[in-house]
């Protein structure tokens, strides 16, 4: 394998390979990225088994071949060097890099023991945009469970299309955050681990990877674009029924600033996290009024925050971070919410737009509250 | 103790209060900032007893006295707050802060157990520039050792007046660090802690504090600028004869582009700090150029650097991360350096400029090298 590529363009895509190469791992190839230099493109791979990245870009392919190169000291020198050409050339276990003035020599691996990642056949599920994609998922991750033994589908988002729908959910038994956005797919229903997406959002795709499809293929589904393929094992298991759990009864309903509320509760925070008051904040509220409150050792906190109120008055506890959580995650300046009481779930939506809900269970005050 | 301050300008002070206040105490109350307002100022104090900051800021003082706040939420929670006006008030073991529709009740200490961290009488030892000083501690700290239990002076830096010339010292036992500028001050010597400077050289002056006076009482030394305080004790002991050390008799002279031979070294780091090579870097010069080589698991590093020699030719080891520090803390884009040879010192400065040298011993080679 002989092929010579500029370093701009190869260290730009290694920092997105890197991402999916396994920071600990008992098999010793999977640490490595697999090039392989072919027709006139570099393939570049790398998995830990559960999840995967393929990319491709144009090089200047001398000899065909591949090889696997060790990632972390060949990442930390690529980026060191000068901008230019970069020549390789692999001889029996190892590559020897030129680049201007320097030469290396670096061991590494023959292709033969690494995993295909890709499976050959897939069919397609739905095409969407990177962008509004990688939105919807950052909209709705952080409520996944980050462990679940008991229920492993709770560390992923169900990603399901129905009746022309394409809804992303994430929940983990306090809270639900689901977006959708309208789709010309057939139904369907996976569940893909939060780790995968998390790292899918991160990508910082070029101009011309504007959209990518969506495949399915023996309990793998694949993210298609034009230069980058991820691919990832689904989990097994049943979703909750969350249309149903989102229907609430109000008891209240409110129209406020989305920035105002956040940044109240985001002080309120700051003293509820302390101590062993498990981020409690209260919500008093009254006639066109939200009394923000919490307390705990490091002292005591109070805000009144304005808004439009209707129905009855509520003194009511939420958990802060994941009240925080759903306030950030809305990317329009007005709210409304639903409080269906104090032991009943709170619905927050964006004012006036069907596109995103977040689901909050209260946490129950004791008597004295 | 009742006043009220602007929240900008106290979270910008805060922030660099916070600084001197210590993680970890057995004394609860040093865990705290002491507030007093006196007069149209409000005084902030912070201590670990070893170093120390006092400043002080205008603020309209309604009632005077003082108190003792436990930082960390009280510094979280004030960055917290909206713009504006932010009245303080002490009522027995609390403050109640207000701001807007924002109540705080925060618990804080009587102040009379807060120690008095500024000596009443000091003698001045110079005036200098916060920015110039700055910079000759960023030039040289970085060779200061960073524990010495058998010699504690090491890991300080000698500050010291002799013959009109001001000079900051670090030195560890591998290399030394040396800058100076000229000065309009008697003689005197102080080695002040690695970690006192390091805090002062972070700190962000406000532009009417342009200079500070050094000052001088008890085994204690005092940084006296406009509106900041900084105090500290001094190390005791007897540091190093660099003067008579740094004279070299050069095997080699090389004058070279300090960003070239930086970036070539900085890449031959990334091998040489693999494995159990110890950071150990080759130089091989020979008529005009420097062949940078390393070597471990990871991989085989060479690259040549164009440069002017004079003298014999040299194959010397160093320690890269050493160089790599040295060369950094050169602001000029030349470099002159002395090689004594293989066993013997290397004296780098920038070139044709007096005012900064760096020494450093090589690592031996063994007979293979």
């Amino acid at each position: 394998m002989i092929f010579s590529i500029e370093k701009d363009k190869i260290t730009y895509i290694l920092s997105t390979v890197e991402k999916f190469v396994p920071n600990k791992t008992t098999i010793p190839i999977l640490s490595g990225i697999k090039f392989t230099a072919k027709n006139n493109n570099l393939i570049l791979t790398a998995t830990d088994l559960d999840m995967g990245i393929e990319t491709s870009l144009s090089a200047e392919i001398i000899e065909e071949g591949s090889a696997v190169l060790p990632s972390k000291v060949f990442l930390e020198i690529m980026r060191k060097l000068p901008k230019g050409n970069i020549f390789f050339n692999k001889k029996e276990d190892k590559i020897t890099v030129e680049a201007g003035e320097i030469k290396l020599s670096l061991p590494c691996f023959e292709p033969y023991d690494f995993p295909e990642i890709i499976p050959e056949k897939s069919f397609p599920l739905l095409r969407i945009s990177n962008d509004i994609f990688k939105k919807m998922v950052k909209q709705t991750i952080f409520a996944a469970a980050e462990e679940s033994l008991s229920r492993p589908v709770l560390t992923g988002e169900l990603l399901e299309v129905k009746d022309g729908r394409f809804n992303i959910v994430a929940l983990d038994g306090f809270r639900i955050a689901w977006r959708w956005e309208d789709a010309d797919a057939k139904d369907f229903s996976i569940i893909v681990p939060g780790r995968t997406l998390s790292e899918f959002s991160k990508i910082d795709f070029e101009d011309e990877d504007k959209e990518f499809e969506l495949h399915y293929s023996d309990n793998r589904v694949i993210f298609k674009s034009k230069a980058i393929t991820i691919t990832s094992r689904v989990l097994e298991g049943k979703f909750i029924d969350y249309r149903e759990i989102v229907k609430v009864e109000p008891k209240v309903k409110v129209m406020s600033s989305t920035d105002e509320l956040l940044e109240s509760i985001e002080r309120a925070y700051v003293f509820a996290k302390e101590g062993s008051k498990n981020n409690v904040v209260k919500l008093d509220i009254k006639k066109d009024v939200i009394t923000v409150s919490s307390e705990s050792e490091a002292g005591i906190f109070t805000e009144n925050v304005k808004c439009k109120t209707s129905g009855e008055d509520l003194l009511v506890a939420f958990n802060a971070k994941f009240l925080i959580d759903a306030l950030k995650s809305i990317e329009y300046p007005e709210i409304s919410m639903d409080f269906g009481g104090e032991v009943n779930p709170l619905i927050i939506k964006p004012l006036n737009v069907e596109n995103h809900i977040n689901f909050l269970l209260p946490i129950r005050l004791r008597s004295e509250g």
